[in-house]
């Protein structure tokens, strides 16, 4: 039996069918379950503070208000965000010494004012920086469908909150895929919109040029409603008409060393939207093959972590995990015109997509171009370094074109990307609901 | 007698008192006049070209079209713009052996397009880098009303073909003051836009973040007809009733060791405006005095000049102006980190005045803290460089700031800057029109 959806839990607290705190409680025990069996999604869950959210969400309606769609679901929030009166930690043991939170994040305050009941802090990559939600301080999140495999990151405690119903949404952070990637890996439904759509104050930041806040969840609609949310935007995402609508696929950079099963999930889907009307037009787009080297040296994200870590890495480099520790190092190397350089990059990358894409109703491409790895297979740093590049690469083009994207389950622990460039977001949203319908 | 404006010569064209090829010829003449004095003003003179556009606008305008009001007036182009079959030289050697521009620079092309006669390319400090207008490959053009005097700059010689009726208006370019610091020493009106109002391409750049382009002419009119040319987009300039405006003065960092001529016009000129009814408000803004420590690495400019010309200096270095290339090469000293402070801390300026700022009409400062420096008091670097820095000092807020400005007349070889936040260019121009006539 599926999960229900934000429209079906709304429904059923609207009917008197259940109530917040009945969802709370549930939610609950599926956390103590979840912890009991040694999962590590949550880095602290605050029950009584959950439920009394929960009874005043149900007060609240009985009164007669109801604020969103939100309103008395419980939903968990990645620990990269503050919570007034909660140390946010970053997945980090370098911050635990920190004063509590003066004030909710912005997004998280969104959250608070919709109703949403913050259920607890998720786990994530420490400081956001991998794609693999490997955490050496908290543990490693699984994928839900076989705990000898990653979640994926660096969102990892959120998608697995989602996934085993801890959560009915999740507010995740994405900087090169950390909100798409563990959708891919947990079967769920992710949104990456547009960087400065959502408000970043109050969270902890990657790469201040890359970074965006979107929901995890368990459908476009749901993401739709949770992006409303932390947006202030109330968008069309209403389904495209799914004949007709044009579907740009490009077999360059983004299928490089794929996985069989990936590459065959993908064509099928392809195969399976063309045969519903919609036209799949394949495009060339080999700038792409130049990312590598104009990232060679870290990219925009090791210069401006570097710049937001230099301090804290001299007095407590030695409690990063190393693997983080020296990859943000390697900013201290980055020169100004370095820096320039890679924006100007981008910018000449940016005007190649657009005029690609221009009469594109989205780009689709696999949201990551393998299957969870096994946890095993991170052991040493070579490969962690070479696994990690090969999963944020298909989501970080979009990052680094300032796009937004969905991913949509696309089987097993795989993802379809539904991209668009900058501010494209209701397109995105209703060519992916017209995608997730023709699927269904 | 005063030299006529943008709308009297278009009035008179109109009328058929006068024709674009006799202004164009008076325009030539006066060129000539000027550089058998010795004058250096402009580093070429397309005589034959603008006697033949002159004879387009008059047959044009004979047909009954008049494509704007600078249609058939003689208008010089500082050497930093692309035009069509010329060489850019940005007032450099290093530049000579270049390929001639394909095309117009964007905003040499709207010129063009808006009937302007393009009569020349005026002389400029190297790549526009001091604002001094010192040229030593070039010779560095005069206040008009005293040879021993420098012209300023860096858009110098457009500056003097204005004052000097060899152009109705020029097209200039401002990274630290280099429209308004000319415009102040010349005696003429100078308006530097918001940077994202017209467009820099097909211009050799500066400082990418800070450089803009604008007039200089002889009246707020004038400028606003030129901007409308410019940027495609005509705003309402019709003066601000002077009663009751809100024009804010802060004496902090803008003040600090200005000349006392300076000093009492600047409070002569409140004085009389205060007297016309205008609110004059004094406000506290000490932040600005962290500038100086912000840049003393070199700021934005020495990382965006760098990148720009890391190649070129190492190339063709020793033709540059050593005053120029050394202060360039500073940029390349400067770290990703050093640059992302830079771009925040401007971030943290800009809200400060934002908040500082706004309930204010405009900003009143002096355009610049001291009268036109001696040309024989540049001597030394040491001199050069300390007088250059507090030249450029009070116009260079308004450029880190991303703000917009005009530079009034305010007797012999000063202004007024009228000042305003991003995108307050029509707010800044209504008022400068306010205050013009109040103290016409």
């Amino acid at each position: 039996m599926t999960a229900p959806t934000i429209a079906e839990l709304a429904a059923a607290l609207a009917a008197g069918r259940t109530t917040s705190v009945a969802l709370t409680e549930q939610a609950l025990a599926n956390i103590e379950r979840h912890q009991q069996a040694g999962g590590t999604a949550f880095l602290s869950v605050d029950a009584a503070g959950a439920l009394a959210q929960a009874r005043a969400a149900d007060q609240t309606r009985a009164a007669g208000l109801v604020a969103s769609p939100l309103a008395g679901l419980p939903v968990s929030v990645k620990d990269l965000f503050d919570v007034r009166g909660q140390v946010t930690r970053a997945g980090s043991k370098a911050l635990d010494g920190n004063a509590p939170a003066q004030a909710d994040a912005p997004a998280v305050a969104r959250l608070r004012a919709a109703g949403a009941v913050l259920i607890g802090r998720t786990n994530m990559s420490e400081f956001a920086f991998s794609g693999l939600g490997f955490n050496p301080h908290y543990g490693t999140p699984r994928a839900p469908f076989d705990a000898e495999r990653i979640s994926g990151g660096s969102t990892s405690g959120g998608a697995v909150s989602v996934a085993e119903e801890m959560a009915v949404a999740t507010l995740g952070t994405d900087t090169g895929g950390s909100i798409r990637i563990p959708s891919a890996f947990c079967g769920l439904t992710g949104f990456k919109p547009t960087a400065s759509r959502v408000p970043l104050d109050g969270a902890v930041p990657l790469s201040t040029s890359l970074d965006s806040a979107g929901p995890l969840a368990r459908s476009v609609a749901c993401c739709a409603a949770v992006d409303a949310v932390l947006s202030g935007e109330t968008l069309d995402t209403r389904p495209a008409p799914l004949r007709g609508l044009r579907l740009y696929v490009t077999r360059d950079f983004v299928f490089d060393g794929i996985d069989a099963e990936v590459g065959q999930a993908f064509e099928a889907t392809v195969a399976r939207l063309s045969a519903q009307g919609a036209q799949i037009i394949e495009f060339s787009f080999a700038e792409l093959r130049r990312l590598p080297e104009i990232n060679a040296a870290g990219g925009l994200t090791a210069a401006e972590a570097w710049t937001w870590h230099r301090e804290l890495l001299q007095s407590k480099g030695d409690q990063y995990d190393q693997r983080v520790a020296q990859r943000i190092r390697r900013g201290e190397k980055l020169s100004a015109t370095d820096y320039i350089v890679l924006l100007a990059e981008r910018r000449a990358m940016q005007q190649r997509a657009a005029d690609l894409l221009r009469d594109a109703d989205a780009w689709l491409m696999p949201s990551v171009a393998v299957r969870p790895p096994r946890l095993d297979a991170l052991t040493r740093d070579e490969d962690f370094f070479a696994i990690n590049g090969l999963v944020l690469r298909n989501p970080s083009v979009i990052n680094f074109l300032d796009g937004c994207a969905t991913s949509l389950p696309m089987g097993e622990g795989m993802g379809l990307g539904v991209c668009g460039l900058r501010g494209s977001d209701a397109r995105v949203l209703q060519v992916s609901a017209a995608i997730e319908a023709a699927l269904g």
